[in-house]
């Protein structure tokens, strides 16, 4: 029998990519017929992401696998522009991976609706938080367990399990919506629009935009020089 | 303190909606600009649904109100045509509603992968499925209320909470949207395409289907005299 | 035998539509779970449009039925997220509108790709303009009835047929997208972002925006008041 | 000064794209959590068409740059799940290439609404199809190179321009998108429904298939031997 085993990472890794830079500026350059230069290239993705021309960054694919917890993937899946394909708790038994807030992951929630801030628990809430989240999994995996062996189907035992369950899924998305994403899901200092992200969904974005960067780099850093809207 | 609620059901209530019948009609007619007769018009929404003209049925449009266990709204949430508002558990407190399998609910998977067929479960399969949900609830509430009285943020507490938890969402959808859904979440004896929906969706299903036809009755019924294909 | 009408105009009447202000408060408090007054209601859509929480916006939906030229309505269509009937040529034989510029019409394009601004036309450019959008399309008219009149296919015939020929669609969109296509079809002095329309589709998205702060006042006034950035 | 070109083609090209069989495999087994060999990888691809599993078809994506008159592209761009990035009439001049109907175009509708066919022109009908599309475009061209010499902006000139104008965009578009527009666009023999699609992008539509089954071979095979409808 698998044992469980707790985590408090956000894992995304790069599967698959269609294209970078270039084709971003082959891309404008069908609407306007003009040729290129290294420098009139960068000045061209420069132009597009200030004046938010988005549809030439739609030409950049990029596929995803990413782990994590079951609470973080519905933020994740709302995002309706892209693909998903995720590990169905119908079809396969689930793995015993189970999310707990690390030493770092803020606790405590101030300030007043609208415009909250969060803070690091004390001692004791850390404390509290990391063993309940434990217990409960433990308990939750033994019960999936047990209806599993009194022969009751994987789609109902699953109900059982808590939203810290990890699960995995492949995303396959373009530069464009990765852009949104990244505006919405990083509260990052560049940014010019106000947003309040789940603590481990920006753990998870932090690891996209490393992708994004990999793949188109300048277009990456003009969404930074333009306060990280997507175009 | 609320107390916990156990529930089988899933609740699909029609807030609001846009046109109808004559919507669709008047859509078609914008592009062949042909005059009607109501029988004419029943012509008109027979053709439009037997030969996949489908995007005058985006033309009407409805807003229902759901209740559902979480495990069954990450399908619901698959569906990327339409709009979801979804009660956040960063935001408020949840409600202690948990489902429970009801005595008709299907609990055994029968036959090889790819070709499932599911059975109700015996005597004790059904006592045990009831139960371990009702538990599970149970110290999985109460592991909630604790970490909230420890001054643990709702947006970490709430990781302890299972699939089974009922949550509630707003879903605005245009016609042909919800055929589509209909279409793979209601293995209906008159569906020409084999689908293999959860339970419990399907449960939904059937009533997203009855406020369908309160709001474009001849419309659906094309949809099901030309075999439930989405047109 | 028709005659050919000439005209200037981008006509956009509202069709139907679903919910209001009302609509964007009711979904926001489904996440939230809180209890309204009139003031807070308010303060609520304020908060929306400010903080970029989009999803509420879309459960109000606008059915405008639109009259423009070829040339705008394939700007127009580029918004996917949206429905669209539009006159057909393929099944229907089309009317003799067409589209010719108005003295207001500024028709020369000056200063540097990338940043052009457009000027009024001196005399002689504005009667050349106007006479020769005329002269093409009673030409082309001729061209089009000549040849359905010798037995030639509607969907052939109409390929001689120009740009500035007026089409009419039914348009189902959400108030977020219409935001969305305000923001990049106007440029409007209360803009936070740079945007460069082509002028016919600006007049249709001055009667879009019309029509919807009749639909949902308080929602598009908070539109303004934040840089009328789609939330 | 350019010279009038007359084409009578549908010119798609494969330019980039992501994955192919085995990506669809790989997104499948992300949910199965299932091991395979080339035997079950095949197996597997004929029930994910067969009964219509969908979302692992977006795991792979093609961008083709596509050539065709402005009618046709009109009819292209209504598929909103996908990208294009098109030649701009507003920022460049454009070039003369115009439509022509080739001897085999069919001409003649015959039939009532609803249930039309086409057949081939007379001699006379081929002859007149073709002169006037020649004619117009000249006419036209003349127009449009007039106003542009009297400092008449791009955007404003081009109205007079006709719709067998040929134009040109990229489209960066998910596996199962494509298949959509196959079963819309080509009425194929192998069809399970019903199709009237334009001859022109019937066109098109048989040369992306061909791309598409480059990419995807044995997806494509699947998607032919159960009856070409998008899973």
């Amino acid at each position: 029998m698998t044992e469980i085993r707790f985590r408090s990472d956000i894992d995304v890794e790069l599967v698959d990519h269609l294209g970078g830079d270039h084709s971003i500026v082959r891309a404008a350059r069908v609407s306007s017929g003009t040729a290129g230069t290294p420098e009139k290239d960068r000045g061209l993705l420069n132009m597009l992401a200030r004046d938010r021309h988005g549809s030439p960054f739609e030409s950049v694919v990029l596929q995803l696998k990413v782990e994590c917890p079951i609470f973080t993937a519905r933020e994740w899946f709302r995002h309706r522009v892209g693909s998903f394909s995720e590990t169905s708790g119908r079809y396969k038994v689930l793995e015993p991976d189970f999310y707990v807030p690390s030493f770092n992951r803020p606790l405590r929630q101030v300030g007043k609706p609208g415009a909250y801030s969060f803070e690091k628990g004390d001692y004791k809430q850390v404390h509290v938080a990391r063993a309940e989240h434990r217990r409960m999994a433990n308990e939750a995996w033994d019960s999936y367990q047990f209806m599993l062996g009194q022969g009751i189907a994987r789609e109902v035992a699953r109900d059982a399990l808590p939203l810290n369950l990890y699960t995995s899924f492949l995303w396959t998305v373009n530069l464009r919506a990765v852009m949104n994403f990244l505006s919405l899901r990083w509260a990052h200092e560049k940014s010019t629009v106000p947003t309040f992200p789940l603590y481990e969904i920006q753990q998870g974005a932090m690891q996209v935009e490393k992708h994004a960067a990999a793949v188109a780099p300048t277009a990456m850093e003009m969404f930074n020089a333009h306060g990280r809207v997507a175009p």
